[in-house]
Formats: structure tokens, sequence, C-alpha cells
């Protein structure tokens, strides 16, 4: 059966817009295999309620002004806001880019209120993508904990398993960012597929493909290519040119099928919560690394450790769409 | 210059032997680059007197009873000795091998008094190589903070960097057996060069390897083959074979030389002594990862995460030679 005899799925994207987040968010929308339903935003690289303007106006310039998009958690379950990553996303976490306002507002209600409503409209069909902190998705499993089961599955960007960290030496600002949330939704009664900075690290956008953005003409994506500059910019002292890694989009690849996870064992995934130096890590057990990784009985997350094909081909066929 | 024109560097071992320390000790005794001036024993794989019964037995089929063995620390710095790894080193540490006891008694004192007696004996000559737990090189700094003057620099055998650990899944059990003393240690006035599981699980003795030793027809080397048999079951469920990793024997080669690292930055290491799930983790701040590993400035512990060669038939041609 060809997949695309099957519906669309409906999918939620809980996202920190961010612009790896817009990319995410862009490629969700030009994919045939999903349906995007509704965005819920949360702190993160901007605070919530820039997030969802952000989120707004890329679906305005997509065209999309049906999904609904909400604000969701201010602040991590323990401790504040920390302000964000200007340096990384820009002060208004689109690279300072100024982008046509949407002049739609967000959703009534919370990023929790719409995620919980979408799982009973979708129940059983629903899938969820958080490229975010985690906040919104634990405080609805606290609300309602019967959303595990509606819910298909969860796909997270986040983490760092045999890899370094980004933020600490082992930690990776999504889970970082809130760990006892990343905790509540990995140790929660679903499935969930975390892709790691093992993986995104690996896939990269590089200058000549952000010229293509830019000179696409169409409408949305060379916004996206304007907005990547200040990001490029960034990753310079890691890899040594202008350049991005794909952290959101490739979680969103992941979840819709354009990229398959070669490697990607079921493992026993505790959060480190403590306030020690391994505070935000994802902690893997992957001892059976001599072994081929074999899955462990009763783990329900899947560490993604490698994938079939580069993401960036796609990525752009797909953005080049809008 | 060559190498052999220059005396010998006095060498300190510190140890909880052990199949793999075992072998560390037959490598550095056949090693013409240091000569062993002691030798220490600490809680780890057995309790340190055992330990100390072993050393003296290696040395005296090695006909070494000239170099002075002393009891350390029976317990880490916070709780109290586990009672060792039975399933891995044998009740008695040699793989339940009874070999013929030296006769010798262990010097009087501990490996602490042993250690700085040394230090002050070849002072800014002596070299320190720990395969075990780090509770006597924590006990001597506290005793006497000017050791690290008097010590050139300290191998050891431990952690785990960007690969899994073996008691937990972040953690190596030479560090997690007493994280407190490895944290003292690593933080101490030296210059430390850490080989972890990234690199002792590369390096591996095989079946026909220990068949070698066997029909070696000198007079250490076929004991020695005869305590791997053990470790050799041990190995199975990991790599699918009878084989052993060659954690300690690559600390001591790449404190003498016989192996060099390749690839091994000066980074700050920090041990995670929280009751967290990374409790014992080598947390190594290698973000520097697509730069190419630069070291870090002040950072005085390197992490070894490539070396030049395979230990394996230098290991042997050295032991063949006892």
């Amino acid at each position: 059966m060809s997949q695309t005899c099957a519906p669309p799925a409906p999918l939620y994207l809980d996202c920190d817009t961010g612009v790896d987040d817009a990319l995410a968010l862009a490629y969700l929308l030009a994919s045939p295999e999903i349906d995007l339903v509704g965005v819920g935003t949360v702190h993160g690289n901007v605070d919530a309620p820039q997030g969802a303007t952000n989120t707004l106006d890329l679906l305005a310039l997509a065209g999309r002004d049906d999904v609904p998009v909400a604000v969701g958690a201010h602040d991590p379950l323990a401790g504040s806001y920390d302000g964000g990553v200007p340096h990384v996303h820009g002060r208004n976490g689109v690279g300072d880019v100024v982008l046509p306002a949407s002049g739609r507002s967000p959703a009534a209600g919370t990023a929790v209120d719409l995620l919980l409503r979408l799982s009973h409209e979708h129940a059983g069909r629903l899938r969820v993508v958080a490229v975010g902190p985690l906040t919104n998705l634990a405080l609805a499993l606290r609300a309602d904990p019967t959303l595990t089961k509606r819910v298909v599955d969860v796909t997270v960007m986040g983490g760092a398993a045999l890899h370094p960290g980004n933020v600490t030496p082992v930690g990776e600002a999504n889970i970082a960012n809130d760990p006892e949330a990343a905790a509540e939704v990995l140790s929660a009664d679903w499935d969930v597929t975390l892709v790691p900075l093992d993986v995104t690290m690996a896939h990269l956008l590089e200058e000549t493909d952000r010229k293509t953005l830019l000179e696409a003409g169409t409408t949305l994506a060379p916004w996206l290519g304007e907005v990547l500059d200040l990001y490029f910019g960034f990753h310079v002292p890691t890899f040594g040119r202008r350049c991005s890694a794909l952290h959101d989009p490739l979680a969103a690849a992941v979840a819709v099928g354009g990229v398959t996870p070669t490697l990607a064992p079921r493992v026993p995934v505790v959060v480190d919560t403590t306030d020690g130096p391994g505070r935000g890590q994802t902690v893997c057990d992957l001892r059976g690394r001599y072994a081929g990784y074999p899955d462990v009985p009763g783990a329900r997350t899947r560490v993604v450790l490698a994938t079939d094909a580069p993401l960036t081909p796609q990525l752009l066929e797909r953005l080049l769409t809008l």
C-alpha cells in the first residue's frame, strides 16, 4: 500500500519558535504524510508568546491561517524562564528578521488546552512532535494522564546520548531547559522517539542551501533564508563555517517518515534532575553497544543514533514548495 | 636521543588486583621504560588485602620480590566496600585460580605511606599509574597536598566520556566505586591522563592470545593465561565471544609510552558525586568535538579518545618475557 493512500495523520507540534523550529514548522506544512492540526508554544529559544507570534507569522506566509496556535508555559516546572538565547535565535527568535505580521491572535486557552482538545478530536490518531522544552506535554499529562491513550506516538528533539551536550558538557537545551518536565514525559505510558544531538548534529544546512531558499521566488522560503542568517553565524565557532545544524527539522522528518532511523534502540532513558553537573542529561542505557544495541524489554523510548539519509535535500525540496 | 639512553622512570602503581590489573602489573614489570618502585592496593575488584596478596604472588612469579606492596584503603571515602565483583574477577580476584603463594607479607604502613615515601625518594621523577578506585590517591593528597609537586604525572584507567559506562549507563567501575575520591584527584594541581572506556573497550585480548600465554613456557605468563579464563567468560554477553577488554593494561601502556594517544584533549572533567543517575560519571567537556577537540585553557586532565596502535601484540610480546 502506498503511503499516499492513507489519509494524512493529524499532528500537534509543540515548539519554541526559534529558527530551526521555523524550519520544522515549514517542513511539516509541506509534508503530505501529516496534517498539522495545531501548534502550542513554550518557553525556550524565546518566551512562549513571542514563539506564538513567530508561528502565526510563519503560518500566514504559508497561507495556513487555519492552523490554531496556542500559547503554552511561560516557565519550566522548576524555576523560571531564563530569557532565551538571543545570540543564537535573535532577540525575537527569528534571527531578528521582522516578518510580515499575521494580524492573527493566538487561540483562546493554553497549549495544554489545545493539545488535550486535539487528542479527543483525533483520539487514537493524533501524533505529537515536540521540539522545545517539554513543559507543555508534562502539564498536559498532569492535567489528564489518559492523554497517553489517545496519542499514537511522541517524537522529541532533545537530549544527547553518546554525544556532547550543547548547553552543558552533557546537557542539550530542550531537555536542560526543563529537566523535570522531560523526566515526566519520558516516564509516561507512551512511546517516545528521542532525536538527540547524536543525529541532529550530522544534518547540516549550508550557505548554498540558504541561497537557494533566498532565491526561491515563493512566499515563505525566502523569509526562511533571511531568518537563518544570524543562526548560520552562531554555528561558525562550532563548525568553522557559516551553516546550521538541523535539530528540529530532523525530529519532524523522523516523525513523518521523511528520514528513517537505521539505529534507534528502545532503551531506558532517565533524565538527570539533580543539581549536579549532569543536570538535564538524558541518561540513556546504551550498554548494549557491542551487541548491536538490542532493545531493552519494557523500555518505551527509542533513541535515534543513526538515520538512513541526509535530511537536507528533502528539507529543501519541501521548503521550496512554500 | 633514543629512549633507551634515559634511565627508567620510577613508577608507583595503585591497583585492585583484579584480572586486568594483573596484566597491567606484568606489562609494567616487562617495560624497560619504567622501574616499578612500589604497588599500593585498594578496594575494588576485591578487597585491598586480597589485592595485595594477588600482587605479591604475581611479583614472586615474575621474580620481583624486591617491589614493595602496601595495603591501602578498605573503603571508599563515602560508604563502604561493596564486596567486589566475583562474577567478573573471581572470588579471589584472579579468576579463582590458586596462584603459588609468595610467602611475602605486605610492606608495613599503608599504600598512602608508600606513595608519599616514594614521592620523596623520587621527587620530581615519580610517575603514578592508578587502575583501581582513586581512594588511596585522594587520601594521599589529603595527607600531603604537596604530593602534586613531586609527581610527574598521573595516568588513570577510569571513566567513560562519549561511551556507555560499565556499572551504570554512564558510570565506569573505578570511578563509580569512589566518585568522591575521583573528584578530589581530578581537581588536584597535577596533570592527569584519563584512559576511559572509550579507548579501553577497543583493545581486546582473544582466545588465541590466551592460548599463547598458556603455552609460553615461561614462569608468569602461563598463570596469566589461566587467570584470564573466567574473565574471558564474563565478556561473552558483551562481545558475543570469549575475549577480554584490556582496561588496565592500556592505561599502563599509555603511561609508559608503549601506546601513544592520537586524540587526547585537555578538557574540564567533573566527577558526578550526586546521588542521581549520573553518580560516578566523568563529565568531560567535549563540546569542542566539531572543532577537532582543541585543548581547553586551564584544563589539567587529558581524556584519551583514540590511540595509535593496537595494544595486544605489544602486550603479548612483553608478557611472554616473564
